[in-house]
């Protein structure tokens, strides 16, 4: 990597050359770090050509571009990092065809097939701010006023749940003792850490065995008598209950999954039958999971009768309401979510309804010392009796995302929050309704939320479908005539819609079947935006050769 | 939070009222998404206010104010999530006032006590358009070109570590099936996620037996007939590997620390004789863990013989170099390293020693397999033989904070780099030469790399240290005093050093004594900096009573 000797006449000369190189080097480096206004003038600059970028892909309304994934492939295919700094005005050009030019448009009102959304204006300028800043959360000594305002905007998401009473909220809000929540890089995270909190708990230290955290899973599971753990909840669990299945050593067959109805929530019956057996087998339950809106289809479990099940059986209560949490702004549609405030652990994106940018995942604790159970203390830095976000927390050192959730709490407000879901679910059963309508398409379910199951019918086929008489090996072709119609509509651009496997009861069995699934939460998405991604595939549906025609 | 009803003189002005208050809410909230010329004009204003906090903040050179955390408490103790949007205008200035003043300059050149730095400038318009582009990087759908740039960007961080020849790379870094490297929100997840592959990877699926992944540690230890499991590594292990153990059912107990040198440095001895042990006692190895550079003084374990006894014993080998790793960038100081080309998976942090932003951590893979022990798959999104980045890895969604780092390994480049790690060791040196020369410091040890540890004298006992003629009693009152005069510079806020633990040998035994701890890697931080913070540090030294006197 440096420059080979036969290049080289001499040695005097090499080393002439190498100093003025590193010369070179040192005032190129110097000049991005410097607070001089040379500095600022380059970062005006930069500022300049990448707010250019950023105007030109928010305009766009096309989701994506046509471009294939082998020529991305060939465009990164380098492994050497350049040896000298490269001019910023060439890498910035670069940047700008090479990734920006085909990064995917999740803010477009017709790419509807993903949990992302335009996002409101003032995160931009506030992400410039927070890497400004650059605070590190993990502790005081790195955060200090984001360490605080990190807790007052949690405390009121908190309040927003349980709805305890101001003096609660005294007492809390700022008490180092206390974790209402804790900020955290998204939803697998949030859930992974209320599952580690609630094993931790069950299995804490008892007279001279030191609990599950010292002792391991193993050993902690002996002392207190049990045969094994397991986790409860929905077969529609989002896959981060895998994870944290296989990493916290329980293992995934634990994670027992109970069948749901044909609206998606878990089967109340089969639940507390699970909970009975494990209870029975000697099995520690470590939490009964409820989902408040599956990844899926949106679906809502029945939160209030599984918190009555956990209460009776003494459990851990997680909700899952990485998407759906945010339901509880609206007055109209909160009561989907009614038994939330009785959950032990609450997980919410702020990545997701809360119109904050990725990167922002939240878990929430009734008990204000649940988390204690995973506290870690280290000699150099998080301290025991400190205001150290870092002592309770799966995460190390971690950026200050609170000042984007406490903008957006403000910024937004209760109201303003309340009238994006209202909106984002009135806009689901307007598309519901078309895909009513329009002969060439299927609705599969109902939508409970803002999540949208469907799928395309091909013409030869909709008068089975509807005198519903179609064969096994018909439904397949369809299954196979989506997924070409979903893979052919990603790949032009157009417009966006996701697609996923949905266990369905058809033929006198349970059948998995392929369907399009919309997500419809962005704010810029009107009812022309979706009729015309529901043409789109019209259009696209009639041009993909289709071998029952003719 | 609704006005209540005593309020309202009858319905149908309460429902006029509403009506008005609904559609004054919708357009605030419409103002903040709307592509329109109004809503940019509210992002330019925002911009402009946010830039000049940015400007202001980066200026100043006092690591800190002076407000007591008494008074933060106390500022932010709100719990209820306002109900109207606020004004923008009202609340920037709010967060101007409250948080922004308040925020610690973690890249001032005086604040030289933690991992943090002045960062290079284009990282604040980068910022500002990686959230403009939001791109979820879990999955191709939501992260086209940029999935393919981190690959790239991970394939030559690998590289230089591994340096695997150019069809090793051809074949691997856009290859689905291969993991050259996980992008994760920090070093604490990078450490967890390589310890997890390495575990589920010791104990997978075989013949009947699902493998820990699906049937839990306990029976997976069970099923290849292990008493146990355990993690070997020095007693400087960051508190991540605590972590680690806890959260995957290990128990921290069988985290086994082994004491290290007067350098820092894991007693090699020792290890061996660890892994002797465990595997007499027939407990499974997970990892053999290396340190290069520990967070409380940098120093490097001797990788290349961590390495032999790891591949005697066949086992998986992690070194942790969240700090340490960019010192490979240096052809002076990279063969402090040696051996790590050896290691079975490297964390790298992006946000310390490559100059980026808050939440990069990196773990590399030698072989880019062994991270197929913990993929998952999800119906909706995370597919088998998909380009998605999320099947393998701890985290779901994700920000595409890729985009950092390409630029930084093309902005700043080889030889930039290889200019700022040198930088940071250089000045340590002179750190350390200034406090041999001061009365008032003793140095605790030479430094390894940039990080330091000293403590400071007062005058009273200065002779006795000078003559080793010290009790323990007066090296405890040594101990109070550096405690004092840390918290009241950091009170202060004029200049920042941190303050840690370290174990050292003083009257015959091992003791734990107060050090002061200086981390040298802020390229604005000059000789005259470092001059300023330890006079800083002798004037408040002078300021603080000490019973001693008089």
């Amino acid at each position: 990597m440096t420059l080979s000797k036969q290049e080289m006449p001499n040695q005097s000369y090499l080393f002439e050359t190498e100093q003025a190189l590193n010369c070179e080097i040192e005032e190129q480096v110097m000049q991005l770090f410097a607070s001089s206004s040379q500095a600022s003038s380059i970062e005006e600059e930069i500022d300049e050509i990448t707010n250019n970028f950023s105007q030109s892909f928010l305009s766009k309304s096309d989701p994506n571009t046509d471009i294939k994934l082998d020529s991305l492939v060939s465009n990164f295919s380098q492994s050497q990092i350049p040896i000298q700094p490269a001019n910023f005005e060439s890498y910035l050009k670069y940047l700008g065809n090479n990734v920006v030019a085909h990064s995917i448009h999740t803010s477009s009102p017709q790419f509807i097939g993903h949990m992302t959304s335009a996002l409101p204006c003032f995160v931009r300028p506030v992400a410039k701010l927070m890497t400004a800043m650059n605070q590190n959360a993990v502790k005081i000594e790195t955060a200090k006023a984001l360490s605080f305002c990190e807790r007052e905007a949690l405390a009121m998401l908190h309040r927003l749940i349980y709805n305890f009473s101001d003096s609660f909220y005294a007492q809390h809000i700022q008490n180092n003792l206390s974790t209402l929540g804790i900020l955290v890089s998204g939803g697998t995270v949030a859930n992974i850490t209320a599952l580690w909190c609630a094993r931790n708990a069950a299995l804490g230290a008892k007279d001279e065995f030191g609990g599950v955290e010292k002792e391991g899973l193993a050993a902690a599971l002996d002392f207190y008598g049990y045969k094994g753990a397991v986790i409860i909840g929905s077969e529609l669990m989002h896959f981060s209950f895998d994870k944290a299945a296989d990493l916290m050593g329980i293992g995934t067959h634990r994670l027992i999954k109970i069948p749901t109805d044909s609206n998606n929530r878990v089967d109340i019956q089969a639940l507390r039958q699970a909970v009975v057996e494990s209870r029975a087998q000697n099995l520690l339950i470590i939490s009964v999971v409820g989902v408040a809106g599956t990844t899926d289809s949106g679906g809502v479990d029945s939160l209030f009768e599984i918190a009555e099940i956990a209460q009776e059986a003494n459990v851990h209560f997680h909700v899952d309401a990485a998407w759906g949490g945010p339901l509880i702004f609206s007055q109209q549609h909160r009561h989907k979510l009614a038994g939330i405030e009785q959950a032990d652990s609450v997980t919410i994106d702020g990545h997701k309804q809360l119109y904050l940018p990725m990167g922002i995942g939240m878990v929430f604790f009734r008990d204000p010392h649940k988390a204690g159970a995973i506290e870690k203390q280290a000699s150099y830095t998080i301290r025991k009796g400190s205001f150290d976000l870092g002592k309770r927390a799966l995460e190390g050192s971690r950026p200050g995302m609170a000042l984007f959730l406490h903008a957006g709490l403000n910024l937004i407000g209760l109201k303003g929050y309340e009238f994006l879901i209202d909106e984002g679910i009135r806009k689901t059963q307007y598309m519901a309704d078309r895909i009513c309508t329009k002969p060439e398409f299927e609705l599969l379910e109902e939508p409970d939320t803002n999540l949208l199951l469907y799928r395309y019918i091909p013409e030869p086929l909709r008068e089975l479908v509807d005198k519903k008489q179609l064969t096994e090996t018909e439904n397949k072709l369809i299954d196979e005539f989506n997924e070409r119609l979903q893979k052919t509509q990603r790949q032009i651009g157009r417009t966006f819609i996701s697609r996923t496997t949905k266990t369905t009861t058809r033929f006198g069995k349970e059948i998995p079947i392929i369907a399009l699934r919309a997500v419809l939460a962005n704010p810029l998405t009107t009812e022309e935006d979706i009729d015309a991604v529901l043409n789109d595939q019209i259009q696209i549906a009639s041009e993909i050769a289709w071998h029952f025609d003719c």
